[in-house]
């Protein structure tokens, strides 16, 4: 019996946002196992902002997504057949393989696959808070923003699968930590579920006056660290409110993503406040990932870290799933279910 | 006899570009003596593009400078009475002393003067390469940018004060030095006198995609460090050209001291390419400046590091002589020679 895997290729770049045109669903059969490889079946995959990215072509942090073929990102699932000393049928496992159901991967290469243990920690888990957002998290808070305790963290997309790990980790350090959502249920649940200080509905503060009176009333002794999601008029508010020395760790830039560039309205508050402003991507600090995952992976499994999932169902809703993320519709992590 | 001390107040602030109305000539007796007191003659006073910033109410990198009251300002002269124990006639000192002929300093009070050695080092340099100036590139290149060896470092206002040491730090340290200067007599000079591999006239390259064409062919392995001290186009021609993990010193933005805050075009580059932009004040850094002073004393001493200075004649000449330095006709180090 051969089986089919469902897989999701681009097949188009968008020219502003994405769309369900650029991806097309397709069947390709499972090739039969090789001496040393096994076979992966996906039970989730993640759908993250950086794909967005990936989608141009030309010079972007991460490489382009090639045409016609698989979507890349992250999955977690179990093995489901192993011709592999190193892995069983059953064992979980992360990878980076892609908006398919299935995939072949070589036992031996080293870094493909993630053995984890999915008794303490929920295998979802994997792709969010003890996963590459959590690390995220982590490591712009940690190595660029290394905020003292009584100092104030402000961080954008505050009740995403980065941000809420952010503000959750920034008050575990002593810290205010302020958040900025989009909507009153994400805001609730940034201060009522992860904790935070306060969330600013940067939604009913449309422009740069309304949004940074809002950031001051939230910060009243200014803010020390930032990170940021989203760019734009946020980042815009947060650098009139920021204090000297303050740090910024940009980790992404979601406002921009789907059209032209939005201008930093006030470059000169950077010197003025002697800010540091530093972009880093989490996969190119991978020496701090065992350690992130050690602290992210107790938390979770003792409840101290709190999360949220929005799951879409079935490997046809990937490309929905995806836009409806870059639009903010998302609460939290953005999965897709396969099993 | 009582000695007339001329010196200049700021009277007004300016409402965009700084004027000779701003300030007012104004004579005051040089006061008598006190016991432990010393006089300073002033030779020569520093104007600087950082008291434009002063000269605004509210907040900027530095306090503001107070209306009504001798504009603050780095000074060099010879000790020409004294009732210190600590200073005898005739001693060559550094200090604060602004925009005046004399000043009185308690010479019990620490950090006001410095005693220099004006046999291997000429006075007015203390204000220039060894002073404030040539520390800022200093303290920039060396814990801000961090260039290695091979890399290609771009400073702005390259044949200044403080862009001319910046480029001649990186040649030294073994990086490709190119400037940005303004007309073609002073990016003969950033080549010819000072080193550089290379000098681009920005005057001759008016909008970003020239002025980027021209960063790209003198820096055919892209920009790794940049020394920031003017801002506005330049700053976003030079982020379309940085390399992956560039390091940005911002030490001012001089373009946009007059007006408006001029908007950075595309800041999503800097996470595109992780970059590190940092702003600082040399005076917040004083832990390297007697490492600093040592090198570029002994740099300039054995004639290995090259400077210019723009001289005007007399204190009356001190607010146009400002002015002119705002408006980029100095060449090198603008100072004001009152002896």
């Amino acid at each position: 019996m051969s089986l089919i895997n469902k897989q999701w290729h681009l097949v188009s770049r968008p020219s502003g946002e994405a769309s369900p045109d650029n991806f097309r669903l397709v069947e390709a059969p499972v090739p039969e196992l090789q001496d040393g490889q096994l076979l992966v079946r996906h039970h989730y995959l993640s759908v993250d902002p950086y794909m967005r990215g990936r989608m141009n072509e030309g010079k972007s942090y991460a490489a382009a997504q090639p045409l016609n073929e698989v979507m890349q990102g992250g999955t977690v699932g179990e093995v489901a057949a192993s011709k592999s000393d190193a892995y069983r049928v059953g064992d979980r496992v992360v990878g980076m393989g892609g908006w398919q159901q299935y995939q072949v991967v070589d036992g031996a290469q080293r870094g493909l696959l993630r053995k984890v243990d999915a008794a303490q920690v929920p295998l979802a888990a994997y792709l969010g808070a003890v996963g590459m957002p959590g690390v995220t998290a982590w490591v712009g808070l940690n190595t660029i923003i290394a905020p003292k305790a009584g100092e104030t963290v402000v961080v954008s997309a505050a009740s995403g699968a980065v941000g809420s790990v952010v503000g959750q980790l920034a008050k575990a350090r002593g810290c205010r930590a302020v958040g900025l959502a989009g909507g009153p249920e994400k805001c609730r649940a940034v201060t009522e579920e992860f904790g935070f200080d306060a969330c600013i509905d940067y939604r009913a503060h449309p422009d740069l006056k309304s949004l940074s009176a809002a950031l001051k009333a939230a910060c009243p002794d200014g803010i020390d660290g930032y990170f940021e999601n989203v760019g734009g008029l946020i980042l815009d508010a947060v650098l009139l409110r920021a204090n000297a020395f303050a740090r910024i760790a940009l980790c992404g830039m979601i406002a921009g993503y789907d059209g032209a560039p939005i201008p930093m309205a006030a470059p000169q508050l950077l010197l003025v406040n002697r800010i540091k402003l530093q972009g880093f991507i989490v996969t190119e600090h991978m020496q701090h990932w065992p350690a992130a995952l050690q602290e992210l992976g107790t938390l979770v499994a003792t409840g101290k870290l709190k999360y949220r999932e929005s799951i879409a169902q079935g490997i046809e809703a990937a490309p929905e799933a995806f836009i409806g993320m870059l639009k903010g519709r998302n609460f939290g992590k953005q999965l897709v279910k396969l099993v």
